[in-house]
């Protein structure tokens, strides 16, 4: 199924991401592709919209984004899970990942990388600061555009290590217990 | 309700950060305890156990953690999401926050500042890397000695911003679908 997403505002970029989803990353790099799945990722700023990752330097999208320094981030749900668990036990080895996974690559507006159109939610992002790459392979990146489909309680997925998910539950609003201007 | 922790290995942290839930981080500064909720961490490292996560420079804790180079990051469940909330939308003020949140702390074994009774797990850390503590508030810690209640499928708190929280759901088991050095 493939999700129609809209411009989204960056600076709420947290809303989709904070939640510790699993993400699939995309880079291009000569007019190739690539996907893989990351769990270690976190929010570092609003305005600009910094997001952090650790990015393996064994993976193969380690040198596409390093030296393109552009990557989507894109959020699966749970009706993919399946195609989830393939990309994140295949070797890039020359195979298009994306297809043999039965994920859509589409084009992102403001980098090369794609967006994947079975995801909900794709975060294009440019990367930020590079101090931490050569000793922690950690990359902050700026969200340049943000497109997400406004579904309610998305069933993201969570990992908890030895190939066990948590998939989100249900949601509680507790605005109202909230200071206004920590909303 | 206080759970029984016991010591867990750090190397396995990830099974209960990556999901990506809300925690409680104290600390603890001239005898005087603090606790705040935060959402903007990830893990960095499998060993030595590293945690990366953001705290803002506005926050009494910021000073408190910079200063003795301790914390402990503690993980709630949403059973105690009101004492979530009330430490949320509290400000230090002399206040014995974690009195007033109703949370109890006890004497962690390798770090000043307290684990919260409350809480299911708890990872004490020292600071490891502060390279982006200037420009970015973000602090890199090593997990020195984790305390984990084996409780199953933790309904963890995620927060979706604007007051709202996602409520971790059910777990899938995928395990034969890895490969087996991915597991």
């Amino acid at each position: 199924m493939r999700y129609d997403k809209k411009n989204f505002p960056v600076i709420r970029s947290r809303e989709h991401l904070e939640t510790g989803p699993v993400i699939l990353v995309t880079s291009s790099q000569s007019g190739r592709s690539n996907v893989m799945t990351m769990g270690w990722h976190t929010m570092m700023q609003f305005s600009p919209a910094l997001v952090g990752f650790y990015l393996w330097e064994g993976n193969r999208s380690h040198e596409a984004v390093r030296q393109t320094r552009q990557c989507v981030i894109n959020i699966p749900t749970a009706d993919i899970v399946e195609k989830v668990i393939t990309v994140g036990n295949m070797h890039a080895d020359g195979a298009d990942k994306l297809k043999t996974a039965g994920l859509t690559a589409i084009a992102s507006s403001q980098v090369e990388a794609p967006q994947i159109a079975e995801c909900y939610a794709s975060f294009e992002c440019r990367l930020f600061e590079d101090r931490l790459v050569e000793d922690y392979s950690f990359f902050v990146w700026e969200i340049v555009r943000a497109w997400v489909n406004p579904i309610t309680a998305p069933r993201t997925l969570h990992y908890r290590g030895q190939g066990k998910f948590m998939i989100a539950g249900e949601e509680v609003d507790y605005a109202e217990r909230f200071q206004p201007e920590n909303l």
